[in-house]
């Protein structure tokens, strides 16, 4: 990017909002992984029409662009790795319009997502969505990489909520995509092939999400079982017949790293636990909890059910589940994480899996995440300066992979592919799928500025 | 199609299989719209690979290719306008799997909507999407033309159900699209780019589907109005705080022509309906009835309010609702039958143009449908043996397009472009948007040989 170009971006954004100094682009180097990138540039645009003008210099110049939200994301979506300019949108920020009869919001990428949820509560609205990043990552993040959290269980994933974009396309193009209504089937479903692209195919400049109504309430459930097989029965069981706003679940590894946070003592013989909420109005989740409480009363392979009583035990409880990934840390400096789904029914498999590759590869591995919908965060703890462990350590992803294709499943439940897993693609895609997929990334970036290196 | 064509199709799929007989051709000749297209053959293959193989001699050959489920669609989608193959995809109507565990089905294409849900239903699982026509219309269809129901405000549409596909491509590749796990996001989302395409990207040959439990009882509700807008304020008031499965409504001219079918009498001034159903396990369904009745007994706004006791006054409710399209040709022989989306707030609004637009053009126009999601059946009778009169109606509907993108709504809520609504696509999408259309098609099928006319 020579000077010509800085100079023309800086008349763009305005000179302030370029920053060329190497203590600014450290800033925007990194992201989840932890590994680091420098760009070439930042721009802090401010409208869809600025950002237009960008891509069309960009398409005229051949420098690559790389959209960034809050950089939480956990596969590198937000890396420059081929340099470049960093399109920071965290100025893009504003809630543009909440309509409350018709329940839908429209907002600019660089809302952070829990902001939204802030908003819209005492509307009595509701953005379920709950990726873990929650306070810190944004929307344009979560519809770029179609983020999930607990709560997908009941609601459904980013996917499920966006009703229409507007993108600008890598020639500057302004494209409008999908409906601001319940429902539309005009054309091909432009929406859902932007989201999850994690940036390749065009910049997110505006979204039109689907609200619903907020629950007012919830009731939280802690179950402890000598046995992680008798765990995911359990969970398929209750899927028949309840409706769970969360069914998380911690293996023996993770339980044992957050043993002395539960506000309740765990039997000797706990090897499983599962953390079950229930939400809606106040009379909902009283009935919904009798009823699971009716369920759970005859089940013999519960070593310990116990509801919360008090916001104080909910807010342990899930102060718990929350400090699995920090106190992974205790067993080794680095981790390797990923987000694998499984059938739910396979989850003994995969964590009989991850306990083999464990002691195959010399690695502590262990697992936790969302029993209800089968997707599953192994973790891979590892020292990255021991180059022969690291070296162990990228095996037993790749045979971690390998299982979990096996049972059915998939790479990536909420992460998206990124650059670390963008490897393994060809393990889950034929040919063909990755034939066609190189072809719409053709068709929409025919010179490959759109963050380059993502995905293939 | 010459001879040698005919033969090699006679070779892939067996000689009884296929049909170039003229009295055999005229049965897929025609679709709901009661237009009608004599194909050149018809071929009813029993496998991916047979229509691998018709895929390939196609594009070898230049020959067009037009699948076709039922022949249920309302827009055209299945009638082969510029000759060719029809693909008859009834013969492929295995439910290969139903996986209870994680509440998954893979299916054929041509397995009826309604038969999976009788498979599913002794199970405790459910399939919820219900267009009108569940009885006969085919899953491939509906996945082709992403169809909805009165289902959809509790439930969402086909779209939120498939969770993967198998498709042959154009020239005769097979593609697999998806996951058959709750969550996923590796790669572009193909899937969703299928669903709704109508046949002109790729022939969708397998289903992976996403079920949910089965609701084992439900509530019906008839709520009448003096006026439209009252009935659609309360719509909107309702969906603050209840999550009714169906709120499908009637307008006066549509009422009118049911009155007789209902198991209630109207009072005088009634000029609008709205049907509410609650559904649920019974527990759960009687604390709704109860919430719902709480809501409506404070309404000034209701005129009558009957719940129906039996199942004999739920049938007849239904059957009320379900004759409103029949009844309509007591009005007129032909119809005009659109399925446009308004925000639902201006439910009232599109239904005075409806009214007026009836007036101004001198033909009965009325409506119903879906209420809680704004998908509004519009209905402009005529007689098509009248030019003049079928000239009326063409500009009637031009007209009502450009009030509902007026109103910030869409030309189509699960009904589709088809050929239809092809000429008015430019109406809602911009010139960028109908390019990338139109070149994703050109990436797909770049001898225009699957389903050419449709869409664009």
């Amino acid at each position: 990017m020579d000077s010509h170009i800085i100079q023309a971006l800086k008349d763009i954004v305005g000179p302030d909002r370029l920053e060329t100094a190497a203590e600014e682009l450290q800033c925007y180097s990194y992201d989840g992984t932890g590994q680091e990138c420098i760009p070439e540039a930042v721009a802090f645009p401010d409208s869809t029409e600025q950002i237009s003008k960008i891509m069309a210099l960009a398409s005229a110049s051949g420098f690559a662009v790389v959209p960034r939200g809050a950089g939480t994301g956990m596969t590198g979506g937000s890396l420059p790795v081929a340099g470049g300019l960093v399109l920071a949108l965290g100025r893009m920020n504003r809630i543009l319009e909440i309509d409350e009869v018709n329940q839908v919001a429209i907002v600019e990428p660089g809302v952070i997502t829990g902001s939204l949820r802030d908003t819209l509560a005492p509307l009595g609205l509701f953005y379920p969505p709950d990726p873990a990043s929650l306070k810190f990552c944004t929307l344009g993040g979560n519809v770029a990489e179609c983020a999930g959290g607990p709560s997908a269980v009941k609601y459904g994933v980013t996917r499920d909520y966006v009703l229409g974009l507007e993108v600008v396309l890598a020639d500057g193009r302004i494209l409008e995509t999908g409906v601001r209504t319940r429902k539309g089937v005009v054309g091909y479903d432009l929406t859902r092939l932007f989201i999850g692209s994690e940036g390749t195919l065009g910049i997110i400049t505006r979204i039109i999400l689907r609200l619903t109504c907020r629950p007012t309430t919830s009731k939280t459930f802690l179950l402890l079982f000598a046995d992680m097989a008798q765990a995911t029965a359990l969970v398929a069981a209750m899927l028949k017949e309840h409706t769970p706003s969360t069914l998380e679940y911690l293996d023996n590894t993770a339980l044992s790293l957050v043993a002395d946070k539960l506000p309740f003592g765990l039997p000797a013989q706990t090897r499983a636990m599962l953390l079950v909420e229930l939400d809606g109005d106040g009379q909902s989740v009283e009935l919904q909890g009798a009823r699971l409480n009716d369920f759970l009363a005859d089940r013999q392979d519960i070593l310990l059910l116990q509801e919360a009583k008090t916001p104080e035990e909910v807010d342990a409880l899930w102060k718990a589940r929350r400090s699995v990934s920090p106190a992974a840390f205790d067993l080794k400096p680095d981790k390797i994480g990923e987000d694998v789904v499984v059938p739910r029914s396979s989850i003994p498999e995969l964590v009989a899996c991850a306990e083999e590759l464990g002691r195959r590869f010399k690695l502590p591995i262990f697992t936790f995440g969302h029993a209800g919908d089968g997707n599953i965060h192994v973790n891979i703890m590892l020292d990255r300066a021991d180059q022969e462990e690291e070296c162990r350590g990228q095996q037993a992803k790749e045979a971690l992979f390998r299982e979990v294709l096996a049972l059915k499943g998939t790479l990536s439940g909420e992460h998206g592919i990124g650059i670390t897993k963008a490897p393994f693609l060809g393990l889950e895609l034929s040919a063909t799928s990755l034939d066609i997929q190189q072809q719409l990334k053709k068709l929409f970036d025919p010179l490959n500025i759109l963050n380059p290196g993502k995905i293939f």
